[in-house]
């Protein structure tokens, strides 16, 4: 049986979040996951997003990040049709700061859980995505694993660089 | 052509919320409007309340109401599939006091318009379905005038006992 | 007897929150709805605010939308004063990001209902009245559906977009 | 010209909010400042509400309070009608804590302000009235002299208690 | 004997706050109020701040308004040491946007009334205080009626520029 | 090669939330999946945290559910020494309803996510445990395609009895 | 020279609030730290309360402990007269959960710091005072270290007793 | 035995809070207390962080300054791993004003304390940190009254100031 990697599909509300959901792509990227990514919205597209749901884990996907702000639904909307485990992305708009959007999909109901991350947190719903996959993939482990090395291993050059610069101030 | 007043359709995501909700049914009843009472969910239903607020213009329906707490998606869910107005019912929960419903309901995205009412308002929820009737309907009309007149009356002899009361304070 | 539609009617506390408003009148014109604006202040002009709302069922109209910002009770106060559907459109203003407005509107009490939309939703409240006269008139409901369906098509056009544009990621 | 005193008016929306307002008429009568009190709704009562406030400095009060709940438009309400110093008095209700009502009242726009105090806080309410007339009435302002250094001894005394009790802990 | 209109106090906690309060200056002059303006600090200057209430009854002061933003105590530390009217301005600063100074300002316990106005609502906390010293003027009642008059003729006049304007909407 | 499942393992920060962690419990039994609970508290007990996380991959386990509340930092301690998903249970206590618990485990920094669930959702934490071992374990996803179907048909019997029990409002 | 431990002092701005500060009583006593308890107000008794902290240091205090409700200042009041440092210890009261005394305590303006710590959370407020007094004594720091084990100790004590408990879940 | 003062740590979690950070190395500088800063992060550099606390007393620190946004569990771990006072000071990042870092630190567990001061106030965290050096260190308690004393002068010298630049308004 030849293995092969599950996909992450990326659902946005407008393509206007594509700006907030880059860094999930660019985290995918360097991680070699492949993945999709759709604009579909809960209110102005339910059909395709209930679609896109029902067929994913045939389709190939592990995990599905769901971007979206104000009264975010699109998370809730795809948990209600899926079994895997999705992603909730609160994104931050014009009013409120982004707390509509985080209540609107971290206050799931009992029965439909999804996973939510910080307001506008794109990075990291990519790696909450990878740590997902890595469950039962251990080359993605240890990509992990080295990548959490690499984040001490910086900030521990940062502090480095910072002793210099404060001789200044 | 023989005259037949719409219906009023609520909504309640769990049967736990028709405490809540029972001032609706009250109100709807002492107006006259014929009313369905239903508990869907947009999370564990969602073909089902898809499907009611597709037909719900052709069942006759005028107005809907969806009563929901926490993460409270079910009257943007409603409003995506029907062109009727849908009133949104926040329902204070165990946690934030109501507020995530209020969030997850009024502040919906362009395109897809809900009317949300206070939180736990019910009564205001059902006013508000009668009011929409009756911009086609002056019987409803003269109801609502007459309900508006016997509030009125109803605080001012509220005053007139009050004045009583306090003599002893 | 000649049908005529109904009006809508557009209120706002300052000509301030004209640049808020303006989508709420552009949408109202792209539907062929025709509707009145007046500044009108609940505090500042309470009279003619009042009357306003006593004649507007008289005058044509079908309901009335009320924008304001703070404590804004507008809404409320036209709301007291007639039976037709109110619409509160909470406007931001510099400090408090509209909570202030939403609170100040949403959570009327008990008898005296108001529809409140997003936070700057001025668009969400034209369509919200728009629905609101499609409950009695039927080439307004099948226009909501033909702008539902076109919501839908841009957005998988958008999608279409996107999968170009990801590709230099 | 003999001098009377101007009474305090106390205007609440609804009979229930009594016992949050009763404090006030308490410590109006210690410090026997005329009163009336009211049961009169921004909303279900609007005109009377509106009629009390135009003719209140002719009737010889000098400040009103007014206390309500939720979406409290009262006290702004009454202030658009008066040119006398209005006080709101944001009462709590059933959910959001009466951060719902102390927002609807304090946020006025510029040009009609209320004096807020704080949620539930009706004895302030009257001190606050009582401090306005004392301005020109030095036997009030004598009188709130004593309240003062009365709080002060009963603080102390409270603090020479506590030396006894805590010996036990 | 002559009558001397007494004086309105305008204390802010920084210079930096001079530009929020800048609108009471103003509002003061126009209606012809005597005022003083200083900077005095709760937390910095906490002997000269309550010097300054204990003696502001007998310098001829008639109410005194503390302007201060973030944890505000300088409305309530005045209250303290006078039984004047305090009127308390919650001045926005660089975070949490006016919430902290509301809340630390409005929430006075029992006892200590301050009487709160909007977040940087500086022409309202003159506007009240103008009221408060109405009470016994005849003549600032006078200017007051006129003011709301011409503000209520402002917004007509608003209404009738903005009916030319939106015709190319 | 023989299959073993993954084990799901449930800290708490202190005991006194197993009353709130009991649903996840149950829920992780009725699916058959093997788990582990412990008391371990970020502060109190922070090398045995942190072994618990660096150990955790190696011991079999394939997800983390951390409850707790007020600054719950448990979540984030233990994403900072694992690379498996870690899932974050914010825990309401008796002050601010949860909300310090959910913004504590929400916000995480870039590079160290945590999928965080509704406050006091233990039920969606055991659930979204379940799904992420069910992207590699199609009986699992079967399983959870069962539940979701009763969740549906329970909602449905539910609104059954519902149509009942109106009759007699 | 003899060696005298400072003293900790516990203000709280009425006795009501003895209730939420007796576990820092209990700590104090707990650690061998001396202490005094006082009932003063920074509204109600301001020249006492300011007497108090500018004597503070002379009366062999090293840290002192202001616990207060609703508008809290009394922490605020105490750093204002004194270079010790000042516990700032948040009351919740009936409304607003606490939040309104912690951000009037936490949001000090520049040059006045406070200590703040958790609502109601008067044995971390004692804890903080007696670490303050630790730095130069080393006996505390002993026993503080000891206290810190023995908190390790219970956590891993309940966690085996936990395991016990849930086999009959 | 000669005397050496104990140094203040500051530790941050990123490097770009530097700019927030750095009013407190002025303060320090200004008052002669020797200090360190670092870049360590509670999740990214657990160890190096946990070791830094846990030699922080036997290294000659007397109080350690965590700064940190988001989920802000910096000065949390530090004081896991230490029995010095640890002074968090909470960094608003690009959502939610600060609060969510303000939670996450100041609402501390029982027996784990943090001393929290305002949003981004690094000059009253480093004051914070040396009143707690003051309490066994009399110059630096001459100094801080200096310093007091200071502000005072700068206030009123303000205040004549404004006396002069009003007169044009």
């Amino acid at each position: 049986m030849t293995f092969t990697m599950k996909k992450v599909g990326i659902l946005m509300g407008s393509k206007n979040d594509l700006n907030v959901v880059k860094p999930a792509l660019v985290t995918l990227k360097k991680f070699g996951v492949p993945f999709e990514i759709h604009v579909l919205s809960a209110h102005r597209t339910p059909a395709a997003s209930a679609k896109f749901a029902m067929d994913a884990r045939e389709n190939g996907f592990g995990a599905i990040i769901g971007a979206a702000g104000k009264a975010a639904h699109l998370a809730g909307v795809l948990a209600a049709h899926t079994t895997l485990p999705v992603i909730a992305l609160p994104v931050k708009s014009s009013t409120l700061d982004g707390l509509d959007a985080l209540l609107a999909m971290v206050q799931m109901p009992a029965g439909i859980p999804v996973a939510t991350v910080a307001i506008d947190g794109a990075e990291n719903a990519a790696l909450l995505a990878i740590q997902i996959l890595s469950v039962s993939d251990q080359s993605l482990a240890e990509k992990l694993a080295a990548f959490k090395q690499e984040m001490n291993d910086k900030i521990l050059a940062a502090d480095q660089e910072l002793q210099d610069e404060i001789k200044g101030i």
